[in-house]
């Protein structure tokens, strides 16, 4: 196990009406509000009437800035933060998903900073000084943002898509209410279901010895997702299972998990540069890299993948072939993701051999490499692409 | 899932040498500390040098308090009130186990309180208002008061062991060094492996349904502890299984593990009166009083002892009859204990039946039952004992 410090101070507010608390909730950070969201299915939904009621209770001025998409962008962030400044604003409410708390944490560092925001993502050695309080509204169960200390965020210029972490980016608050995710379409709660088991795989290939309890912890997580996915896709309406999903979601990327573990992110790293050339869903394009990057490095560290196919996946094998183990492993995670509907070959979103030099290229820009459990040339991300072909 | 609000903001430093840091850590949060520790087993180690060389180096007054002893006693706790006010303390760091955390706990919120400080576990029902700030650097992992908002304390005079919690108690910061733990006796390592496993199964036996994700953590983390007790004391000196327990003992008792259900308690109740009564090790009341409480409330809720039995302890045995499988769950952990040389009757630790009734009377004094996945009266409670006999 490995030396780490563990601090997240994030309040989880979770449960069925919480979202009616928002305004007391705020009132203690700031007066004056950035109320940040996407594309306005929150109107629809009737959560932008609970919360702004909430926080026209609480006493609470509000500025409002819709439009944050998947993917969020870095334009939008940039006039984020000049509203910011002009309006005073002193606390900052994303209501929505990952991409919405993503462009409100982008926007709480670049407010209140004398570099343009894209500095930090560019040059990831260098710290964020400082942040607007924010806190969270969650609609979407995915990105595990509502209580990380990440953003990412895409600059649509250059066509990449790149993250920033700083302790002043974790939420004072976030609000977690299950009930807000049931209308979620099939696809999306079967991307956010992706983006979460892979928050977990990322954490849970790793070189590092001696790490018992958060293999364990790892594994109770995703079979808790591999659980309750197909069970969100049949009965969408079921309280339970979005609660479980949601809860799990969270603790996947809170950095609880990978204490004393060095983790990998290699997967996400070669997938970004899909959602950002493609504009696809982040979870659709981890089903397709992740069993490839599995198959492409399984050999640097076989006895993880054997754990993973009997622990996760209840693979029941002669262990005098750990090969054969570790591949059918691989090869039911594979059948969990068609069971999601979900793509597991670039051919099935659409995407030919044709750029992928370029995106395994790109895929460098800024870094000397890729992934920790098998360290990743460009050359190595090309063949990843191209087994996923 | 229930309705919850999760908010742990204690820092974790965890790993090799991580002491050396107290200074540093402490100097952020007070200028005039009290230094409370136990019997003084920190100065034989050479703790004691290394910790106050780090407080000087970081320009911190010290006050110093040992003497805190196991079930930490109510007079040292006024002793301590008395202390930090005549010497205008500002923070109290805790150097030891539970005993000395727990001690340290009820002296920051009696320091800064006009009520007498046993007013507050005398009454349940009573607000703690404030607290010092504290800071812990762990020597013995057992209680989990390093990451807890509980405290319990001994009142010799009435011989009565209560608890209080609160916010204000979660320590700001934690130094988790599992090198400090090899030089346990194995009799104290069965005894906090013993004490981590039993906040583990009071949080996993409730009647809340629906609790998969928690569930499952909670099965992760106990089987991290029944592999790893053994070999803790097969080979006292192994780092990296010292290091799983001391980080599985914090989870089990951060409040995170029972996030969303309602955890039962009795054991540790029943348990107090014990160990209250005769010094018996609570970790050894424990290993007692969890077998016995198991048999009398199995059929309260068979399934989870039939799942307890098979996710934990791998029983694989005609699933037509549940109730086998749910004694052999049960039997399979006092093999654990056993494996552990910790006793599983009374009778081992030369209790008879002489106290019993009056025990169980007086494990109710303040409260009307005790448990929540079976409610007990004072008379199931007696029942428990006599099976433990």
């Amino acid at each position: 196990m490995e030396n780490f410090i563990f601090h997240n101070p994030v309040k989880i507010i979770f449960g069925r009406g919480t979202e009616r608390e928002t305004g007391n909730h705020t009132a203690r950070y700031g007066s004056r509000v950035l109320l940040h969201f996407g594309g306005g299915s929150i109107k629809r939904t009737g959560l932008y009437d609970v919360v702004t009621r909430s926080l026209q209770e609480a006493g609470v001025d509000t500025i409002e800035l819709g439009g944050a998409r998947p993917n969020p962008r870095l334009s939008l962030v940039r006039e984020g933060i000049s509203l910011c400044r002009r309006e005073g604003v002193d606390f900052i409410l994303a209501v929505g998903g990952g991409s919405v708390i993503d462009s409100a944490k982008a926007i709480a560092a670049g407010a209140v900073s004398d570099r343009d925001i894209w500095d930090y993502f560019a040059n990831p050695q260098l710290e964020v000084p400082a942040a607007l309080p924010l806190g969270v509204v969650l609609t979407l169960p995915a990105t595990g943002s509502e209580a990380s200390h990440m953003a990412v965020i895409t600059n649509e210029e250059l066509t990449l898509k790149r993250s920033i972490g700083s302790m002043h980016l974790i939420p004072r608050f976030s609000i977690l209410n299950p009930e807000l995710s049931v209308t979620l379409s099939p696809y999306q709660t079967a991307c956010g279901c992706s983006d979460i088991l892979s928050h977990l795989m990322e954490r849970y290939f790793t070189q590092t010895e001696h790490v018992d309890l958060t293999d364990r912890l790892l594994e109770a997580a995703m079979k808790t997702i591999l659980w309750c996915g197909p069970r969100a896709l049949e009965t969408p309406l079921d309280y339970d299972v979005r609660a479980e999903i949601m809860w799990t979601g969270t603790l996947a990327h809170n950095n609880l998990l990978d204490t004393g573990r060095i983790s990998d992110w290699a997967s996400h790293g070669i997938e970004h540069e899909l959602s950002a050339e493609y504009d696809l869903a982040h979870g659709a394009g981890l089903s397709i890299i992740t069993p490839a990057w599995m198959k492409y490095v399984r050999r640097a560290g076989m006895e993880k993948f054997v754990q993973f196919a009997c622990r996760v996946f209840d693979v029941d094998l002669d262990f005098r072939n750990p090969e054969q183990i570790a591949l059918e492993g691989i090869g039911r995670l594979e059948d969990w993701y068609r069971r999601m509907k979900l793509p597991v070959r670039l051919s099935e979103a659409g995407i030919g051999e044709g750029d992928l030099k370029r995106l395994a290229e790109r895929s460098m820009v800024g870094k000397s490499s890729l992934g920790r459990f098998k360290v990743l040339t460009a050359g190595d991300v090309y063949e990843i692409y191209r087994l996923a072909l």
